[in-house]
C-alpha cells in the first residue's frame, strides 16, 4: 500500500444527518470528499456546501485516485449489500470501502469475505456521537486489517475528537464493539427516563430542567446523556411535545442476541428494548389474557371497551 | 377451649363475592352463619339466599354463641383495622376472629397482638381459589396459635377441597403464605400473557382457545389457570372486549418488598407487577425521555403530538 | 391414502427416556412398534421391554409397512437432520416422518419442504407431558397437512390423555406451539421457584412441602408444575442434594427470540431464562465491572479474592 | 438570619472518606473547619492534615459561632438520629444542621419537623462525585428552606465544580433527588457490566481497557462512569482481583420502593438491584427449584451436589 499520504480522497455514499456532516468533517480536515446518494437533489443540497458530487457509483469510482476509498454511511441492512455488489466491479484490487454505518457485525464478515477474493479492503468503523460528533468530531471504534488501519489512521485521527478511535482489531471488531456501545446506551437512556419518571412522580415540585443541568456538573452519572437530557429538557420541561413511543434500530436487539448466545445474562440491555416494544404497541394482548384471567378467577373488575 | 362441636355458629362480616360464597359453602356443611354487611341492601341481599342477617356488629356479637367466631371478608388494610376496632370492645375473652381476607401479614401481626392483650385470638386464613372456590370448596393457608387450630379444623376442612387447608403456623404466617402465593401467580399470569400474545403473533393461524384447551390435558403448564384462560377464549378468543389494563390489589407488590428485604432476587414476579404498572398508564414520561434523546444525539424521528 | 387402519406400524427412531416410554403407550393401544437406536445396547434394552428392534434405519424402513410411519424422538438439530437424510432414500411417496421432539420450527418448514419433493409427508407432534406423560398419556400439538393429521389421528388419540391432543395447523404449527408452551413453562418455574426462595426466607418456619401441598388443592396456582413440587419437596425439603444450576434446551430461548421478532416485550420469560444462564455462571463479569466501578469513585469496600 | 458571611466555620461530623475529603474542600476555600469523629483516633489523623478537632459533640458546638453551622457526614440510618439527637439540645435556634449524607428523605422530613421545633434548621445536601468530587469539587443537590439555603449558597458554591450544586427544593427534596440519582447510577453500572461482559466474551480478542478509552472520547456513553471504567481496567484489564459481589447501600432499594409507590415501571433500574442481590448469594434456592422441577417432569439431568 503505497502512495500513502495524509490528504486523502474520499468517495462518500450517503449524504444523510451523519453522511452530509462527516463529509463537512473531513472537508475541514483538507481531505478531498466525492459524494454520492441516491437522488440527484440530495447531492445537489450536499454541493451546495461545497462536496462535490457524483450522480452514480460509476461515476464516483471513476472519479477517486486509487487506491480508492469508497466510505458507505448508508442504512445497515439490504442497502449495503446493494451498493457493494454494485461497487465491487467498479474498483480494482487495493482499493479500500469503509462500512461507518451500523451494519451487524456477521454481515461485516461476510462482506469482507466476499471482497477479500477480488483483492478489496473492508473497513468496519462503528461511528458514535450523533450528528454533532459526525460534524465535529466523532468516536470511531475501526475494526480492519492492520495495514490498512495504518494506511487510514491519519484520517481517524482527523475526523475523530482527541483518543476518539480506537483500531479495536480485524475486521467486523468494529461493528461488534459499536454494537455494545449501543446496547449500553440503550440500558443508561431507559434508566435515565425511569429516574426522570420517578422525579416527575415525586411529592416535591422539582424542575427537571435544573436537575439534569446540575447532574451534569460533578455527579457520578454526568455525561453526554446528561448533556442530552438538559438540552431536551430546555426546550420542553415536560416533554410534553414527545410522544411516548420509542423506536429502536437494531443494535440494542443485536446486543442482546449476542449476549444470549454467548449466555450472558444482560437483564438490564433487555429490559430497555422490551420497554421500547412496549410502547410501541397499541395494544398489549399479554395484558388483557391477565386481565381476563383476573376476571375469571375473582371476578375482579376488568376495564372493558 | 372445650365445647368443641363440629357444627360451629360464624359471624360473618363481608357479604361481597367472597364473603357471601364462602356463607353459603358454611351453611352447605350445616354450620350456622350470621352474616353482616355495611349496607342493609347488601345484608338483605343475602338473607335472601338463606344467610340470616345482622345490621350492626352489636347485633352480631350479641347473637353468636360464646366462644364467639367472627369471620371477616373484607378488603384489606384500613376497613379490618376500623373492624377489628369496633368488634374488640364487643368480644369476650376466648373468642376468635378470623382474617380472610389478603390483609398483608404484619398488620396480621399487629392485630393479633392489640387482641392476644384483650385475650382474643386471631386467626389468618389466606383463601384462594376464587369465588368458585369459596362457594365449593376453597385453599385456606392457616396462621394460628395451635389450639385454635385444632377448635377451628373442622370448619376449614368443610369448607375447603379435600387436602385443601394447612395450618402454615403461628398468627400471620397463613397471611405470609397467601402473599407469596399470589405473587408466584403474577409471575404464572404473566407468563401465559407473554406466551399467548406470542402465539397470536405467530405465522400460523392459531386458535387460541383450542391451545389452551389442548394444554389443559397433559401437557407440563396444566392447571387452573390453563382451564381459565380456556374459559375466557371460549368466550370471546381475541379478548376483543376487555382492554388491556390489569389491575393488582397489593400482594403481588407485598411479595417483592419481602423479596427485596430478604434480598431474594424475584424478577419473574417483578416483571409481572411493573407490566401492569405499565398497563395502567395513559403515558409513559420514562419513553418520552428516551424518545427525546434519541431525538437529540441522533436527530431520530420522533413521534411527536 | 388408503388403508386408513387404527392400528399402526409405527418404526420408532430414538429409544432414550422419552421415545422408550412412548412406543411403551403405543403398545399398549394395540399398535406394533420397531424401535431403532444409534447403540444396539439401547435397542436390546428396548426389546427386553417388548419393543421389536431394528438394528440400524435401512433394517428398520425394511419392515415397515406402507404407507411406512417412522416418528422421531430425538435431540433437536443436527441428529435430526442426519436421520432424516439417512432417511429419506429409504422412503416412499406417501411414507410419514412425525418429528417428535423439540426442533425448531424453521427447521421443520425447512425439512418439511425437503421431504415434500420426495412425496414424503413430515408432521411435527410437539409432546409435552414429561416422561409420565409419554408413558401414560401425553399431550400432543400437532402440525401437518389435513389429511395426513386425520390418517394419524387414531394413534394421537391413544397415546394422550383425553382431549390431549390438537392438530394446531400446518407442518411447523406442532412445534411452534411447543416451544411458546415450554416458554411459557420457564416463566411458571422461575416464579414458583422465587415464590419458595421468599418462603424459605420467610420469619415463620414454613413446611415447603406443605405449602406445595395445600396449593396443590383449590388454589389458584395449582396444576402439574405444583404437583411436581410437592414430589420433589418430599424427597428433600431444602432440596439439599440439588445445585443451584438451571440448564435449559431450547425452546425457553427460540420463545424470546420469536418474542422479540413479533416485538412482543416478553420480561417474564426472558428474565426466567436469564437466571438460568447467571446460575450456570462460575463468575459474573458483570458484576465484577459494578463491584469495580462502585470501588472507583465510592472507596466502597470491594471484594477481592 | 444576619451575619450573613462569605467565610463560613462548619462543625465537620464524620471524618471518614467522604467527610475528611470534604472538610479539605471546605479549607481551600477559606472556610474554617472543626471536625469531630467517633473515635480519637479520626480525629488526630484529620488533625494532622490541618483540620482542627473536637473529641465531643459538646466541645464542637462549643467552639462554633452562631448561627451554628453542623454538617454530618456520617452513614445513613441510625447513626444520623442518635447524632441529631444528641446535638439537638446543644444547639440554639437558628442554627443549623446540614445532612450531606445518603438519608431517605422521608427519615429527612421527620428530623426536619423535630428540628424545626426546636427552631433548629436541617438541610439535606445529597452529595455525588465520590470521593474525588468531595475532595475537589462535589455535586450537591440540596433540600432547604429559601432563607437557609440563600445563607448557605456560597459554601455550596465553592465545595462544587461549577455548575454543581441546586437548590431542588424544601427539605427532604435534595435527598430525595439523590436517591434517584443513585438508582440511575445503578442501572447505568449494571448496563455498563453487561456491554463488558459481552465484549469480554467476544469472537474477536478486544482490549476492554482500550474500548473504554476510546468510549469517553466523543461517544454517546461518554462520562465519568466510563472514565472510571477505563481506570478500573487500566489496573487491571481482566478485573481478576476483584470478586463478583456488588453491594449495595440503600439508595437504589429506595428509589424502586418509591417507583413502586407511585407506580412507575422501572425494570432497569430494578433488574440492576437485582443482579446485585443475586451477586451476594452464596447459593439460589429459586435455581435449586427449577432444577428439581425440571427433573422430575423431564428426567432432566440435574446436578447433584
Amino acid at each position: 500500500m503505497q502512495g500513502m499520504n495524509n490528504r486523502l480522497h474520499i468517495g462518500l455514499v450517503g449524504l444523510g444527518r451523519m453522511g452530509l456532516n462527516l463529509a463537512l468533517n473531513m472537508l475541514d480536515h483538507g481531505h478531498e470528499v466525492r459524494g454520492y446518494a441516491r437522488t440527484k437533489a440530495t447531492v445537489d443540497k450536499a454541493a451546495a456546501q461545497g462536496i462535490k458530487g457524483a450522480y452514480s457509483l460509476e461515476e464516483l469510482a471513476g472519479q477517486l485516485k486509487t487506491p480508492r476509498l469508497v466510505w458507505l454511511m448508508i442504512p445497515a441492512g439490504k442497502a449495503v449489500d446493494e451498493v457493494i455488489e454494485q461497487l465491487a466491479p467498479l474498483l480494482a484490487p487495493g482499493d479500500i470501502i469503509v462500512d461507518g454505518g451500523n451494519s451487524h457485525y456477521r454481515d461485516t464478515l461476510r462482506r469482507y469475505r466476499f471482497l477479500k477474493e477480488k483483492g478489496i479492503h473492508l473497513v468496519d468503523s462503528g461511528t458514535s456521537g450523533g450528528v454533532e460528533g459526525a460534524r465535529h468530531g466523532a468516536c470511531c471504534m475501526v475494526g480492519a486489517e492492520d495495514e490498512v488501519f495504518a494506511y487510514l489512521e491519519p484520517l481517524f485521527k482527523d475526523i475523530t475528537v482527541p483518543g476518539g478511535y480506537l483500531h479495536t482489531g480485524p475486521p467486523g471488531s468494529g461493528h461488534y464493539v459499536k454494537m455494545v456501545h449501543n446496547g449500553i446506551e440503550y440500558g443508561m437512556m431507559q434508566a435515565i427516563g425511569e429516574g426522570m419518571e420517578v422525579l416527575a412522580g415525586s411529592p416535591f415540585k422539582l424542575d427537571l430542567k435544573e436537575v439534569a443541568r446540575v447532574w451534569r456538573h460533578g455527579s457520578v452519572i454526568r455525561g453526554w446523556l446528561m448533556d442530552l437530557m438538559e438540552k431536551a429538557l430546555a426546550k420542553d420541561n415536560a416533554l410534553n411535545g414527545i410522544k411516548d413511543i420509542a423506536y429502536s434500530s437494531g443494535e440494542g436487539l443485536w446486543t442482546i442476541e449476542e449476549a444470549m448466545r454467548l449466555k450472558v445474562p444482560a437483564p438490564v440491555i433487555t429490559a430497555a428494548l422490551l420497554m421500547r416494544y412496549r410502547s410501541e404497541q397499541e395494544e398489549s394482548f399479554a395484558t388483557k389474557v391477565v386481565a381476563a384471567l383476573r376476571h375469571e378467577f375473582g371476578g375482579h373488575n376488568v376495564a372493558r371497551k
